[in-house]
């Protein structure tokens, strides 16, 4: 049985995957509400945040309790030093959830984003979700293997972000330079997304390994 | 005099300063090598970022270092986890820098910004450099009215990435579309980078009241 220290503890982790629960459901309803020009859903993503950024809050307030009334050591100090950093990278993996559906918000009733790369800003939610969803997960199993699959799965975020820029600076883009502004901003909100998941990951690979990952560029 | 553990919680405030020094060198830099077409110079601040990086771990290992030897409580315990934030922040804006200098050597030997941005670039390039002294200064002189400074400060940084959106979406913009891209990344870098400042102001904010003041959107 547990007892009330690490009943704490193990609700910082569970606070965790709280986060990237709703990051991961901000960014794949952030991007619906961009494709479908849907301005109801992209207000409630942009509702959505605080609650995120309470459980940033309501997380350090755990933390910082348990370093002054349990002294912990070792593992457990490292767990909630380690826990803050996620905890920061979820927070800002929710912001940028909402700053895609603001753009959804802006452009209302249009959508900015092209017929022609309708498919790949799909891809870059959905591969948002999986990375975020599979980072959530590692906090919980503490799985170096499958922590550290997450900077390749980052390859392929990577390679959609290519894409978007070749479209970008294809001669025959026509879509004049205002979607070009969007869409620029567009692909480094998604790219930045899954750097914040593969940083979570990192983490854990810390916590477990006590290395630190070489940081993404 | 100050004893082992206090000259020690002060070196960590120091390591902070130093960062903020670097992160400032490097964005006045990197704004040189952007406008000036200057290669090696732009090199110079890639290479350089390494050193920030190396702070940002130093620092926490020392952080943890304290935690677990002296089981610090109260306002030292704050320090330290306050620390741990503002130095992720101010590695953040490194990284910032080193994106810009980056454009500028995937730029060379042109500059990527056209002649009638450069006044606003160079200006936005001396008050990112101007936030991030103030930032670190905050970080030793814990001056919260100076610290709350930076939010204000920070929206002529706001003023200044407008006139670059206005530029771009002027009809008469004549730069083409890969420009676009390139000024839309770069105003989004310098705005990042002195969210950064007022981030790490926002924890000296916290640190001395207690209170969290609200995050930049």
């Amino acid at each position: 049985m547990r007892d009330a220290y690490h009943e704490e503890l193990h609700s910082i982790s569970l606070d965790l995957v709280e986060m990237a629960r709703l990051a991961g459901s901000a960014i794949g309803r952030a991007t619906t509400a961009l494709l479908d020009a849907d301005l109801r859903l992209a207000e409630s993503v942009i509702d959505s945040d605080d609650e995120i950024d309470a459980l940033e809050h309501g997380l350090e307030q755990k933390a910082i309790g348990l370093l002054v009334r349990q002294q912990p050591v070792a593992t457990d100090l490292r767990l909630i030093v380690t826990s803050l950093k996620m905890s920061a990278d979820l927070e800002r993996a929710g912001d940028l959830a909402r700053h895609i559906a603001k753009l959804a918000r802006l452009r209302y009733p249009d959508t900015m984003v092209p017929a022609d790369l309708h498919a790949t800003v799909q891809e870059m939610g959905k591969l948002a979700q999986r990375l975020i969803a599979k980072a959530g997960e590692t906090v919980i199993t503490r799985d170096v293997a499958q922590a550290k699959q997450l900077e390749s799965d980052d390859d392929e975020m990577d390679l959609l972000h290519r894409t978007i820029f070749q479209h970008l600076l294809d001669e025959r883009w026509e879509h004049g330079v205002e979607t070009a502004v969007d869409v620029t901003l567009l692909g480094r909100y998604y790219e930045r997304f899954a750097d914040h998941a593969v940083s979570v990951a990192n983490h854990v690979v810390f916590l477990v390994t006590g290395e630190h990952t070489a940081p993404a560029p």
